[in-house]
Order: structure tokens, then C-alpha cells, then sequence
């Protein structure tokens, strides 16, 4: 492991995080409020110490090899979402680091879980600081999913390999400057339109970007205590609705499209299967609403489309208080903090590629026990899924719920009871937000103990990156020559 | 398929069933109750109907194929729960055919949940028959999981397929009788020591020998509304333990100690993983229980080992009132609920073969990220497990999780809570029998409406019969020539 290589790229990306930092200050200084300060703050800590980090560490290796790269990502997540607290911390946002921490690493995991039960008295900087947070965090996932993943290895995503536009070389570098380009161009469009159609909409510019950082990065901040419900707004409903469905797509179908190839999106089986996963599922949630409290069939299929697309993409905005709803439909929104969106896109959870693969796997055995002598491989459209894919997707899917199992019994060792916990740790690993009963929608995370809190944060690092990235580094074996 | 042979065979298993009907109507008649006519019709109606079919169906060819094995089987289990619950039926014990048919699936599939909310004013007759379908059950199961399963290759068990006592023919029928018998002696053997022990403690000799069926199907039918917590003995508390403990193990482990290879248990690594997993929970437990409720450390010790190894090998048998421990020690149990015994025993669920081996799926592909050319195999021992076995593991544990989710959301839907939704089904799928909440220690699963009782009948044949071998039965390409 080549150390100086590693925090000589850390060392950049805190210059980096130091820059946007600028961003939120500027907003603070427009609306003239003290935040301005702590903001400046920010930005010189972040920025001296990544420059000193920078100038310490600087190395001519250009290559960076398997274990670096998990080195650098996993470490990189931490660090930022360590230094995204800062601001807060000088600005008094929170009584205590922990808290801090907590809405930093919600902000970045793009989980959208907060600790704040007043968020309509925060200043503005530090409301847009909370946003951008969000967005940041989905420009990295974007960049991590389709780059860095298919090149590790890691929960079959090597699948994804030759499907990602730029260059397919075999050292990581050029690729990912490459990609990262081409999509964050796909990424930033995206996100200009829909703040642009929330604003004619009626909603003020700032909210307007606020919401659009939240959407885009399947986040889930709002800047209203009431999430986008407050605006009681058909219009927001569905402009945001469509937003989430995007940004829960796979963003390289996006930049095939907006070069004029708008077939791949039903060429593509995830989508597909992404897509008649929201209709279905929103078909029944609307049919259980308005056979329940609701009197309007079409305010059943808004809210249902609202909550179904928010909670399945893992962004976690709300427009309804669910725990209001039967019991059915809360158990259906808790199974699709399971799902998350698009590999590719900036949902987290397992996603519906690994679903979909999953789903074939089964269904292979059961057709192998009928023809015990047919070899079937499992395909995908016209592709075959080769072994080690399907052997990662699998080991996923145990990791993910072995961690889900083990969190949610520690978080009942602190006192929280089986929906409150379980909700509680699927809306983290999922990085979803909000979950049922006591960390329901109506209601936040700042009265988890500390130990859950870290515990949550845990599980929000975890699942966002994907599990394998953050575990690789605990083990001893890792950082051996 | 060959229909005649798979009538012809399901007919025989009737004709044995009515033989086993004499023994509750021997009980009835020595205790003087009006049942024994109830018993006696049964016989009739249940002999009369096997020899019917046996005639009728009378087949001269001696091989049975893949799929006529797995029509046997399945339809086999569905037959003999309807046809135990005709003497419940005839004697009055239920107020309809679908809470008779419950109480005969719990029994035969081991589950052990029961819709009476007073069983102590039931006839000894009809007592003796509930606990007798467990044992019955148990007999079938132990011959389906070393005889059968191997041979039929379901969710990994072809991995037994060298490991079981007498000839290993590639057809199925030769090897099934001599399996039978020698297991079937040794289950036999453990049974008579067990209703001695209990029998000497100070148990009747009555309530000795249905706790014996009870326990070595790890079923969990008692003759107490209070079951073995009844007794407050500590006596029958720990040799009802070490019999829970022995029927969770595999019964080829069993054959070999009583042929004087007792070393063999501990060369087991099933085995070695079952016990570690028994002394680490139990650890566990006993500290919750102890910084809890619990004054006393051995009477922590002695529930907490009760309850985990009751609920770990699937068996259901209670002590204490686990819905007043804490919500942790309550999470653990719902858990261990999705562990089960060993393969080859009377226990359901998952078992832990399979967990150990999920385990080292989980393991090699983190393994895998840091070494990503080594070539790695799972090994069991010192054997390595062939790639096909393990897609059969991860195949069965992804329907596990499938069929419990689909099956929750189903009884959500008829108005159950998530807690008592989830446990019912994870204490059905997984022939536990008491759950939690509403289906708790306590509590009957008399109050669940009629539909929740047949998915939840459906759950328990579905787990009794590891998934796969009811499944096949409802694809229609299973059936076409």
C-alpha cells in the first residue's frame, strides 16, 4: 500500500470539499446572516489542511492499485463527512459533535435522516450547507458506482464494467477522470432542469435548489419541517416524483439518452424492471389507500406514487404521514427500503440489478430440480451473468442482511422497540431517511441514545459504500505488505 | 410422471397412518373416554380409503424417478395433515375443519403452534394424538432429510448424499428402507430414554411420553397450558434441554456414537457450529436476563438455555414468559428462530449448514476484494463444497427470506401487527410455533382469522419441506410429460 499515494489524494479532495464550502458562506453572506463567519472558518481549516496534506504527501506514482483504491474511497467518505461537520460545529447548529457528525454523514451518505426536530428556524447557509451536502454526496456516488465499483469488484458490479461511457482501460485513473466528467456534466443538467420547472412552479429559487439537491441525490433534506407535503402542491408532487425516478435510474442510460438513444432505457432489463417495480407497487398502494382512510382515487395515487418512488429510490421525502396508513401499506414501504434504485444511479439500498439477479438465481434451482441434467446460466437481456458476478451479488445480499440482523439487535440492546429499530437500520444501511414508529416520518433521530446514533452512522457508511469498500478495511489482513 | 405408482405409494402411507390410529384409540379406551369411537372411525375412514387406493393403483414398477419423489413427498405431507385431523374432527375438539387441519399440520410438520386456548380439559386421547402427529412427523422428517433431500438434491443437501447410513444406490428406493430402519432405531432408542428420565423424575408416565414426542420431533405440543414452565422443575427443565439439544443434531451423528464412533461429533463442523452457536447465545442471554428481571444466576442460566436451545432447534417448548424480557433478548429469540438444528435432525428452519456455509460465502468474496486472482474454495472440514451446492444454499435462503416477506406482508394486510406478523410467519416457516406478540408464549394462534391460519399452514409445509419440494409441485411444467 502506497500511504503518501493515498493521502495525497485525500489531501486533494479536502481542497476540493474546501471550495463548495464557499458556496453555502456565499449564501449566508446574502442573507446577511453572523453563519458567514463560521462558513470562513470552514473553509480555511478544510482547505489548509488539505493543502498541507497536498504539499506533504505529494507523489509522482500514478497508478493506484485495488487495495489504494478501497483505502481511498472508504477513508475519503469518512474524512469528508468528519470535515462536513465542521461548519455546523462553528455555526452552533448542534449541542454536541455527535449530532453534528450524524447530520454531516446523512447529508453525504445521501440518507436524508436528520436530528433536527425545528429545521424552519436554521439559517439559510446552513439549510443550503445541509442540501449541498446531499448533492456532493450524489456527485461521489455517481462517480464510485459507475468508475470505481465495476473496476474493484465489489457486489457484482464488475458487471457494469464496459457499459460505463469514457475509456475502459485497465488502470483506474484515466477512466475515472473520464467518467467523471461525462456524467457529472449528465448529473448537473439534470439537476439545473428540475430546478428551473420547481421554480416557474411558484417555489422560491432557494428552496427550489434546496429540493433539487435533495432529489437529484436521492438525499431526502428538505428546508420545511413538513417535507414537500407542506407545499400541499400537486405539481411539486409530480415534478419531484419524476425527479426521483430519474435520479433512482442509472445515469449512463441518462447520458445515452441525451445522446439521442432513448431506446437503452427499455433495452435495459434493470430499468425495466425498475420501472414495473414502481407501477406495480404503486398499483396496489393506491388500492390500499382508497379502500382505507382516503376518499379521492386521485389523492390516492399521488401519495402513493409520492412514497412508493421516494422510499424505493431511497430518498425519503414525504408527502403524507404514512404510519397513518394501514398496516399493509407500512409493511410494504419497510420492504422497499430493501430495494433502492438503478445500479449507476445515486440510490442507495441493494438495488434492483441485484434483486432482479437474485430472483433469476432462485427461480434457476427450482427449474434445475425439474431438469437436474440442463445447464442453465442466468442471463441478463441477451447477456450471460458470469459466476463471480453472481457469486458477489450473493455474498451482498448475506452481508446486507447479516448487518441489518446484527444492527437492529444492538439498537434493541439500547431500548428501541423491534419496528422502531428495524425501520431504524433499514433506513440507514438503505440510506433512505425516515422510517416507521418512533424514527417515522413525523418524527426524527434526535432522540436515539449516542450509541445508536453511531451506530446508524455506521450503517449509512456501510450501505452507502456498498458494503464491501468499508469492510475490507476493518480486516488486519487488508493493510498487510 | 407415473400417477399410479405415486398413488399407489401415497395409498400405503395411509394404510401405515391408520395404523398408528389404534394407539391414541388404545389411550382413550383405557381412560374410558367417548373418543374411542372417534378414534376408531378414523382408523376406518383412513384404512379404508389406503387399501382402496392400493388396490386401485396397484403398480408393478419398482424405480421412482426424481419427480414422482417429489410429488410423494409433497402431496405425502398434505395428505397425512388431512387425514390427522379427522379424529379432531369426529371427536369435536374444534368448531371447524380449518382449526382442525391447523392443529394436524402443527403437529405433523413439528411446528408445534396450537389454535387451543385450553388444552388441559382435552381428552387424554386426543392429547395423545397431537403429540403422537409430532413424532409421526418427526420419523418422516428424519427420513426425508437423510434419504430423501440428498437424493432429490434440494437447497444443498445433495452434500449428504455420501454421508448417510446404509447402500448408496442411485435409485431411490432401496436406500429409503434401510435408511429408515436404522435411523428410525436409533430415534426409537432416544425416545425410551428420554420417557424414562422424565418418567423417573416425577413426570406421569402420561405426560412423559407425549413430552418425549414433543421434544425429539422438536415439535413442542405439550399436555400443559403453561408447558414445561408448568412443571417449575428444574430436573425436567434440563433433560428436556440435552433432549431438544440431541434432536436438533444430525441423527447419522447419533447412529455412529451408538456404534462407538463418538468422535465424530466433534468432527462435525455442522456439529461444532450448533454447539458453539447453543453456549454463545445462551451466554448471552443469560447476562440480559440476569442485569434485567432475573435476581438469581442460575435460574438465568436455566431459562436462557431453555428457551434458546427450545427455540434454536425449532422445538417451542416455554419456561418463562420471554415477552417480559427485554426487547434485545426478545430479538434474539425471533433470530435464532431463522437458525434451526442440524441438518438430518428433527429441526426446521434454515438450519445451520447452511448458515455456516452463508457464512463462508460472506467470507471469500471479502477475501476475494483484497486477493482478487486468488482462486479460493469453501471447504466444510476438510472436503471442499462443490459450487452447485453452495447456488442450491443461497437459492434456499433467498426463497427463505422471499416466502417469510411475501407471507408478512400478506398477514399485514388481515390486520396483524409487524411484530406478531413477522414472528407468527418466521415460528411458522421456521416450525417453531410460538412467536411473539400476539402469537406469544402466552397466547394461542386461535385469534388469527381464517385466512392468516391457512397461510400460515401453507408456511409450515413450506418450511417443513425446505421450500423447493412444495414449490416444484405448483409449476405446471412439473407436471407436463
Amino acid at each position: 500500500m502506497d500511504f503518501r499515494r493515498v493521502f495525497s489524494i485525500l489531501s486533494f479532495l479536502l481542497l476540493c470539499l474546501s471550495g463548495t464550502l464557499l458556496l453555502p458562506m456565499g449564501v449566508s453572506y446574502l442573507y446577511g446572516e453572523p453563519e458567514t463567519k463560521a462558513f470562513f472558518y470552514s473553509f480555511l481549516i478544510c482547505g489548509f489542511t488539505g493543502l498541507a496534506g497536498y504539499l506533504l504527501f505529494r507523489s509522482d506514482t500514478k497508478e493506484i492499485s485495488h487495495r489504494e483504491g478501497f483505502a481511498i474511497v472508504g477513508l475519503g467518505w469518512v474524512i469528508v463527512c468528519l470535515m462536513g461537520s465542521v461548519p455546523f460545529l462553528l455555526a452552533g447548529t448542534f449541542p454536541n459533535f455527535l449530532d453534528a457528525l450524524f447530520e454531516s454523514s446523512s447529508g453525504f451518505t445521501t440518507t436524508g435522516a436528520t436530528v433536527l426536530d425545528d429545521i424552519e428556524i436554521l439559517p439559510k447557509g446552513i439549510l443550503f450547507w445541509r442540501s449541498l451536502t446531499h448533492w456532493l454526496g450524489g456527485m461521489g456516488i455517481i462517480l464510485f458506482s459507475m468508475a470505481i465499483l465495476p473496476m474493484l469488484g465489489v457486489g457484482g458490479m464488475q458487471l457494469y464494467r464496459a457499459e460505463v461511457p469514457g475509456p475502459v482501460p485497465d488502470r483506474l485513473k484515466p477512466r475515472i477522470r473520464e467518467t467523471a466528467k461525462t456524467l457529472w456534466i449528465v448529473y448537473l443538467l439534470i439537476s439545473v432542469v428540475e430546478a428551473l420547472l420547481l421554480w416557474i412552479g411558484g417555489m422560491s429559487l432557494f428552496d427550489s435548489v434546496c429540493h433539487t439537491f435533495g432529489t437529484m441525490a436521492t438525499g431526502g433534506f428538505s428546508t420545511r419541517n413538513g417535507s414537500i407535503g407542506s407545499y400541499g402542491s400537486a405539481y411539486f408532487d409530480w415534478v419531484i416524483t419524476v425527479f426521483m425516478m430519474i435520479a433512482g435510474a442509472n445515469f449512463a442510460l441518462h447520458y445515452l439518452f441525451l445522446k439521442g438513444r432513448s431506446r437503452r432505457y427499455y433495452q435495459d432489463p434493470e430499468f425495466r424492471f425498475y420501472l414495473f417495480t414502481i407501477l406495480g407497487v404503486t398499483l396496489v398502494m393506491t388500492l390500499l389507500l382508497r379502500s382505507g382512510t382516503y376518499t379521492s382515487w386521485s389523492l390516492s395515487l399521488r401519495d402513493s406514487v409520492f412514497q412508493v418512488v421516494s422510499i424505493l429510490t431511497t430518498t425519503g421525502y414525504t408527502t403524507a404521514d404514512y404510519e397513518q396508513w394501514s398496516l399493509a401499506a407500512q409493511f410494504i414501504l419497510f420492504a422497499l427500503m430493501f430495494f433502492g434504485g438503478c445500479a449507476g444511479s445515486t440510490g442507495g439500498s441493494i438495488k434492483c440489478i441485484r434483486i432482479l439477479l437474485l430472483l433469476k438465481h432462485a427461480y434457476r434451482e427450482i427449474y434445475h430440480l425439474i431438469h437436474p441434467h440442463a445447464i442453465s446460466t442466468i442471463k441478463l437481456g441477451k447477456k450471460s451473468v458470469p459466476a463471480n458476478v453472481m457469486d458477489s451479488v450473493l455474498a451482498f445480499f448475506l452481508l446486507y442482511m447479516g448487518i441489518f440482523f446484527v444492527a437492529t439487535l444492538l439498537l434493541s440492546l439500547l431500548g428501541l422497540d423491534f419496528q422502531s429499530a428495524m425501520s431504524a437500520v433499514a433506513a440507514s444501511i438503505g440510506n433512505v431517511g425516515p422510517g416507521l414508529g418512533a424514527v417515522g416520518p413525523t418524527h426524527t433521530y434526535a432522540a436515539i441514545v449516542p450509541a445508536g446514533k453511531w451506530i446508524l452512522i455506521a450503517c449509512m457508511l456501510l450501505g452507502r459504500l456498498e458494503l464491501f469498500t468499508l469492510l475490507v478495511l476493518l480486516l488486519p489482513e487488508f493493510w498487510k505488505k
